[in-house]
């Protein structure tokens, strides 16, 4: 007979990660599942047993619905980076005892690297240790750096916000004609990986003549090559704005962001928390040419904007984690669903399951043919590869004006 | 017989402001007017004779359907401020004449206080000169500044884009329970007025705490009693989200995003270029708490996100731009439609007619019963205000997942 499963949110959240707990919670309920649990702020919480039976808010399939339609982590997040097995066998015996103490057979993570990496080892230790306990990863990220996988459930919805707010960014600024333009340098996520800024050119198109240029972390960014694109731009149009990544670093290796001596913070992973790369630019840029600037950061709301995620990736994220419950009550086990693409159009794409060892850790950058041969633009095979994942929207459900989200209140206590 | 009318743009756009352009070109053509011109680039286009006949964009309903759907200023905007009449009749004269030349009766121009000046002083040179020509505002601006009227068309958009997004930013900054909490800090626009900013008030609702502070303009703001303020939050929250207005001011009248000498550029009408504000509180907590901080800047998107604009708002804009034109037709000069609440629940709005001499340069702060006595949140009293306006949205026409604009393609020439 099944027991009980629990599933976790981890990392930084987008506009469906709660689609894909929601896509857990149905198909485990299919399966025969007693409980769904949720942990609360992923397994950081977990390790002090802090969950939530699921039942309570989703029952109702209303609920599922006003899941689909909350941005962020529902049941909390956290940065949380498992210790090496070796010395560590405490941290990993205890997730052990509490899933035991529980009933819990298996264990959901919904996460981008660092979180695949959790799940890797713990199933590294489930085995070594020849416990019956299994481990399952949810793919999640705004990013789109995981490998193996067509895309991954949240970046579509990311793109879709991007994409849009692009436009509505040139719209703005080209409404004013006079001599001297104004210089919009537009900062987008993506530490290592561009494919979030890549999605500015989604906005091009016939009313809509687009970025003027889009600067990727995958190439090095050369400051005095920037600077006369950019005196070019503005001696030929009356708008200019141009996507940069939070990312971008030049030949030393030093990040945009940091120059002028900017200390960063940084996070548990050792991440450094990046941010000022437009601001930066927009001062050299006034500073050199005398020309008005504006630098605009989405900033997290690139990642919340749930009131306009694409339906395709709300779809593609509940599914994900279906296919994920399904193969746990399969016994299965060290395994994430990756997305196939079978066909392009119509826009067609399968789920397979791909074991988790390929997939922690490893980074997919955006591939050179992605990027046009001067290095500040985006080819046409990205837009092909783009478009058909920010079809569809998923209507909010408005009370008062405002959409409306479904709230765990144990996250509060 | 009726002649011809010209409408033009000015000042920074919003999402409706196309929407009462849609208006005035309706009622105009209603009203029998042969060609309704639109001015490219404002009054300063204008007096280069650049004007284009609206037929070959909105005489398709279609095309009025997507311009009530389509953010910023269509037929481009300007900030050109007018000279004084006296010693400069021949600027006055050359708008005269080329309205003349193509047999134009009236002149609508939609803006906010600036450009409600401009309408005022072609009236008065009108006036003064004996001419017939007449001159009609049409009321424009998210600042929500304009005296008179209830509310300005542009404020309510810009308001529902800006509860939504800071409701996402909270679900956002809530995910994460580590006991170190993320401070963020969300600067919007509002040079005097914290109109824009009350609007963060509306994230509060069953499923979102809110704001934790609200910093208006309106009132002086303390950097000793904010970082208390911060401190006592951060020790009792383990999220919090603060929204400040761009133009919040110490007591030595000193701009708080000009804290640290930087010196801000400054426009046509001599107003500051503000922003910042957010990054140098964020910058003063860090280095005081060692707290992680986020500044984030809504930008021109708070003023350009048509794809959540409010269907009250784009219905309001649109019958505006209606009541401008009717009141022409009827040969009235010099009169600004103003928003009538008539009924609160149901909310009802009526159109009257104003005189632009009351309405010109008067800028409408947030009254004191909109502000909580701490000076630091916003009452229940704006909330039934402001609600109504942000009700119903007018969904875009999505095409490749993005919503469609029109584009006026002699914006480019």
């Amino acid at each position: 007979m099944k027991r009980n499963v629990v599933v976790g949110q981890s990392g930084g959240p987008t506009a469906v990660i709660n689609s894909s707990i929601a896509g857990v919670y149905f198909e485990a309920k299919q399966q025969g599942y007693q409980k769904v649990y949720g942990m609360i702020h992923g397994i950081e919480g977990f390790l002090q047993g802090k969950i939530v039976d699921l039942d309570e808010y989703l029952a109702d399939p209303m609920g599922i619905e006003l899941l689909k339609r909350t941005p962020s982590a529902f049941l909390g997040s956290c940065r949380f980076k498992m210790p090496a097995i070796e010395g560590h066998e405490d941290v990993y015996q205890k997730i052990i005892d509490i899933m035991e103490e529980n009933e819990i057979d298996t264990l959901f993570y919904a996460g981008g690297n660092d979180s695949m990496d959790t799940v890797k080892m713990l199933s590294d230790y489930a085995a070594a240790t020849g416990r019956k306990q299994t481990f399952m990863g949810v793919p999640k990220t705004i990013d789109n750096d995981l490998p193996i996988t067509d895309h991954c459930p949240g970046y579509s919805s990311a793109a879709k916000y991007i994409g849009t707010s692009i436009k509505e960014i040139i719209r703005d600024n080209e409404s004013f004609g006079a001599a001297k333009p104004t210089i919009v340098v537009v900062e987008i996520m993506g530490r290592h990986a561009g494919w979030l800024t890549a999605a500015a050119a989604l906005a091009k198109g016939d009313d809509c003549s687009g970025c003027d240029a889009i600067y990727l972390p995958e190439r090095t960014f050369d400051l005095d090559e920037f600077m006369a694109k950019v005196k070019h731009l503005a001696a030929t149009k009356h708008s200019v704005v141009i996507a940069v990544s939070e990312g971008i670093h030049t030949a030393d290796g030093k990040f945009v962001c940091e120059a002028g001596g900017a200390v960063l913070p940084v996070d548990a992973f050792g991440h450094k928390q990046l941010g000022g790369t437009a601001s930066n630019l927009c001062r050299i840029i006034a500073a050199e040419t005398g020309l008005k600037t504006r630098a605009i950061e989405f900033s997290t709301l690139q990642r919340a904007g749930s009131h306009i995620s694409s339906l395709t990736d709300v779809n593609e994220a509940f599914e994900s984690g279906r296919a994920s419950a399904r193969a746990a009550a399969e016994g299965k086990t060290a395994l994430m669903p990756v997305l196939v693409r079978e066909s392009q159009d119509p826009y067609l794409c399968g789920i397979d399951l791909h074991d988790i060892h390929d997939i922690a850790n490893v980074e997919k950058p955006v591939p050179d043919e992605f990027i046009t041969e001067d290095g500040c633009g985006i080819t046409e095979a990205y837009l092909e590869y783009a478009r058909p994942l920010i079809m569809g929207e998923l209507i909010p459900v408005y009370v008062d004006g405002l959409p409306r989200h479904l709230v765990m209140k144990e996250l509060f206590d």
